[in-house]
Formats: C-alpha cells, structure tokens, sequence
C-alpha cells in the first residue's frame, strides 16, 4: 500500500523500550523525506503462530512495545510542529489478540490470560474470521508513534503523552495526516505497536497485534502552538463496517469510567445471549471492533458512555 | 416520515417537567400499539424565532424540558423490557442552539449567553445553515424518553438515569429500537427534548432544539433483565456527513473528562484558525455536529479522547 519509494528504511533491530531524550538517533532525515520503518509486533515476537495463553505469563515484560526508531528531524526545535503524513502499511499476515491478567479496561472480571491467534490475507480487503463467530474486516495503523518528550529521564512505554507515543487511535491509518507537538531539538521520532484492526478504546487492552512496516513522510510547521496530537483524515473511518448499522449497550454513572465499563459490561453480556459467545472471546472481539463512544456529557450528574458494535460482522 | 398511522396521539398539552412515578397516565395502551406523541422544545416554546442571547436569562428555570406523557403500558411489570421502534420525526422547520451560563462542558471558559437560530427546510435532507460558516445535515431525534423510576419522589429532567431519560443519544433515530429496563408497574413512558441534530457528547449542554412529532411503536419483553438502555440501529450513523473524513482534536490525561475538555477546547481553538470561527459559534457548532469518541481507554494512566468534527460541513 506504499504510495512511493521511501528516502530511507528504518530497520526493526534499531528499536527500543521508552521515551527518552538522550536516546542516540539512528539517522537524521529533512523535512520532505519519506521513511520505511520496519515495526517488530508489541510482544517483539514473543508471542507466534504455536503460542498459547499459558505462554502469556512467561513473556519477559522488559520487552513489551518495542518502537523503531529514533530519527531526527532537521530544524525540528521544539514549539516546532511534527507533520506525519501516513503513507501506508505492509502488514505480516500474522497477528494476535490477547487478555493479559492486570491490564484491559475489565481487568478484575477477567483475571486469566486467554489469547487468539489470527491469520490474514495480506494485500487483499478480506476480512479475518474470528473462529466461526464473526468476521472482522482489517485496517492496519500504528498503535504508537510519537516525539521524545522534554522531561529527562527514561519514560515508560505504556502511557500516551501529548507529544504521542502509545496513542491507540484506530483511525491512523493510511492517508491520515497526523500532527504531533515537539518538545525537543531534532523531535526524536520512533513508532511500533502495528495494529491489523482495532475498535476505540481498545477496551481489553490489545487490538489485532500484527507486525508490519510503515511508510511516512515528514514535514515541519515552525514555531506553532498544538496543545496535543491531532489530525486529519480525508475519508469515513467507519464505512469498512458500518453497512448494517449497530447493536449499542450504554453506561450511564457520573463518572465517565464506570459509564465505559458498564457499556462494554453490556455487550459482552449481549454478545452472549444473541450469538452464543464466551465472555473473554466477546471481550477481545469487542477490543478490536467495537467503538466507546461519549453520547453525552453534560447533563449532569450523570454522564452517557455507549458502546457500538458493528452488526455487519455476523454476517 | 412517520410510517404507519398512529393508534393514539398524545398531545402537548399532557406534559411534565420531572420524573415521578406518581404521574397520573394520560392513557394505557397495549403491546404492539404505534403512538404519536406531540412533543414541546427544551424550552418548553420559550425560545422564538425572535428571541436573542439576552432573553436567555428571562427564561423561567422551572418550564425546562417538557417531556410529554406519561402512557401506561398495559402489562408492563418491573423487570420486563420496554422495546420502542422509534417510527419516525415530523420537525417543525425552527430551532435553537444556546450557550447557557453556567451548563455545558466547557461552561467555565464560556460564561456569556449566546443564541443561535435555526431555520430549515422540512421534508428535505437539505443541510441547514450554520451562517455562512458551515451546512450541518439534519438529522432528528428525541433526547429525553424514558420511564419512571421505582424511587419514590420527584426526580430532576436533567439528569439520564438506567430508567432512560435524558439520553442525549443522537443516534436513537427513526428506524432505531430501543430498549428500558422497566421499574414500575405499567412502565410509565414519557418523551420530549426533541433535536434535529446533535453529535456525540451535546458539548455545549444544547443541540438544535427544535419542536417535534415522534411516532413510536411499543412492545414489552417480559422479565428479561438489563442493566442499562441499549438500542440497534439497522444502518451506518455518521454516513450523513463523513464523506470528507474529519478534523481530529485530542486530549490526553489521567482522567476522561479533562481529556474531553481538552480535545473540546482543541477544536474551537483548530476551527477558529482554519475558518475564522468566533470561539463561542465553534462551541455551538461543535455541539451540534462533532463527536466525542474515546481512542484508548487502557494505557494507564493516561486515556485519550477524541473529538471528530466532519469535514462536509465546510464544503
């Protein structure tokens, strides 16, 4: 899905585990270069075609999320904006979606690991089955990207920053222009965490685990103010599984966090009574397909969370 | 747009402002029994087409939110499901849209009264016009429908409760079934705050306020339980205005709704650099058609919220 040929590739073992600003940079590229980073998956290969849940609890954690990267930026200063156009994906065909015990937005309801295993066709709009329960279509973006941040020191790899990093926005996908603010001279730009699909909110905490390469081209907006990421999108993000509308289950709390729990609380309760489905394997498919939503939030003190999930994929 | 002839008309004169289970019912109906309900605006006919910001104030607090009702379901017991089929809208062709001291999500940054005034074409899928600025698709539904609930008393329009209620849902349009989890005894339904067009989160604490019929249909699912109100839609909810993809703005924090704030106040800041918007009609206009989703709700302990303002608006 590249659009033209990169400047430079970025290969996968120049990677690393945190954000910091004294990392040594593996090139330097102008503004106006197109690179290809060649992202490793978030488990950095731990977890393959023959793993199984049991094999969750021996992955070393030292080496979740790894990032390609970092390049510098020329003339990047910080105040500077980072401009991410995103060119494409070349995804494996290999992914993964997993419940890992203390993470996910349920973690307390469900305490043991279970992970599935998905096989794609690449190069083709197919969607991946998921078992024989349903069918989810594929829309590959990058999980994390992001700046070094300001603050000296080694920052973790897990939490999104407003220069970025561990974002999970489903919607950053190819032919997004992303904006990012930079903090540092020369920004320091790495990304991994390739995602085959996922939903908003990722709610049991992984989407469609998947290593593939990016392509990007950068540019520079100097000295412009940008509180947090933002960017454009020139196209619907839910039109690959809207066609038959939605089933919706709501949370309604005074706190938006216990709304989203109860939401997906819901579906996975619904998913089992309208299609026979496990809890844990209604949760994962909830986390790569199914969308939190804030329907309202000032008719206080109660606030509306709902969370969607497309009917076309039990077709 | 109403697609059957109703069995019963409930008119706007049979309205109340709170939630009682108490209320007198206008009239029982049965299970499958269509009903069209005459609704009131939010502001219970307050708002004219001649009013201005100033008349905000003169406003009696007391006449906010009329809903109409309330019809007694014969049969409904607690425990059962109300299932409504949302039939269809008749708009009145006049709207408003107001900044009200005091309420909205950003209320601390907006404390002036502002008015907006919406006249559109009925019958017609024209866009209505935002000033010069903008052409928002209408696109209507009822923000507050709901049954009474089992505490005794009388209980504030303003806030949703599991019972339903203040919703704010934009997506409960016609062709959409929704489910209430019933608490009393004949269910006692009641609808009203009718909106031709609102996106996800009513930011600015109003939508297009605009007086309405609604026609629904109503069925009862004995003792099935629900937690909260949930709903299907049979078709795509945002193909109305995401031809051109979306202006994305976000906030990252350790809580929901600062990050929603901050993403909130990203657009008005984006729109007001990009089309010259004043920043209370970026608010207004943010309200009525831009999304609040949540991207990532795992990672702790920083979330991400997003909100989405559909770029067809300004072509």
């Amino acid at each position: 899905m590249c659009t033209a040929t990169p400047s430079y590739t970025i290969h996968a073992r120049d990677h690393h585990f945190g954000w910091s600003n004294r990392l040594e940079p593996v090139r330097t590229v102008a503004p106006g270069d197109r690179v290809e980073f060649r992202c490793r998956d978030a488990s950095d290969g731990q977890i393959t075609p023959v793993s199984t849940a049991a094999d969750l609890a021996r992955n070393d954690p030292d080496r979740v999320n790894p990032v390609t990267g970092p390049i510098r930026i020329d003339g990047a200063e910080p105040g500077d904006i980072l401009k991410i156009e995103i060119d494409g994906f070349t995804p494996s065909g290999f992914g993964w979606t997993a419940n890992i015990p203390g993470f996910g937005l349920l973690a307390d309801q469900f305490p043991d690991p279970a992970l599935h295993l998905w096989h794609y066709q690449t190069g083709t709009d197919a969607p991946m089955a998921f078992g024989d329960m349903a069918r989810v279509p594929l829309r590959p973006f990058a999980g994390t990207l992001g700046v070094a941040p300001a603050a000296n020191g080694c920052h973790s790899i897990i939490p999104p920053r407003r220069v970025g990093g561990n974002l999970d926005i489903r919607d950053l996908t190819a032919g997004t222009t992303l904006y990012l603010p930079i903090e540092v001279s020369g920004a320091l730009f790495s990304i991994g965490d390739t995602h085959a699909a996922q939903g908003d909110g990722e709610v049991c905490g992984t989407a469609i685990e998947s290593r593939m390469d990016v392509t990007l081209r950068f540019d520079l907006l100097k000295a412009t103010p940008l509180a947090f990421p933002r960017f454009t999108t020139p196209a619907p993000v839910t039109g690959h599984v809207d066609s038959n509308g939605y089933e919706v289950t709501t949370g309604i709390a005074p706190d938006l966090m216990e709304a989203a729990r109860s939401a997906v609380s819901g579906m996975i309760d619904l998913l089992g009574r309208l299609h026979g489905m496990g809890a844990v394997e209604a949760y994962m498919l909830s986390s790569v397909c199914g969308d939190l939503r804030i329907s309202e939030i000032v008719d206080a003190p109660n606030w509306v969370v709902a969370f969607y999930m497309p009917r076309s994929i039990f077709n």
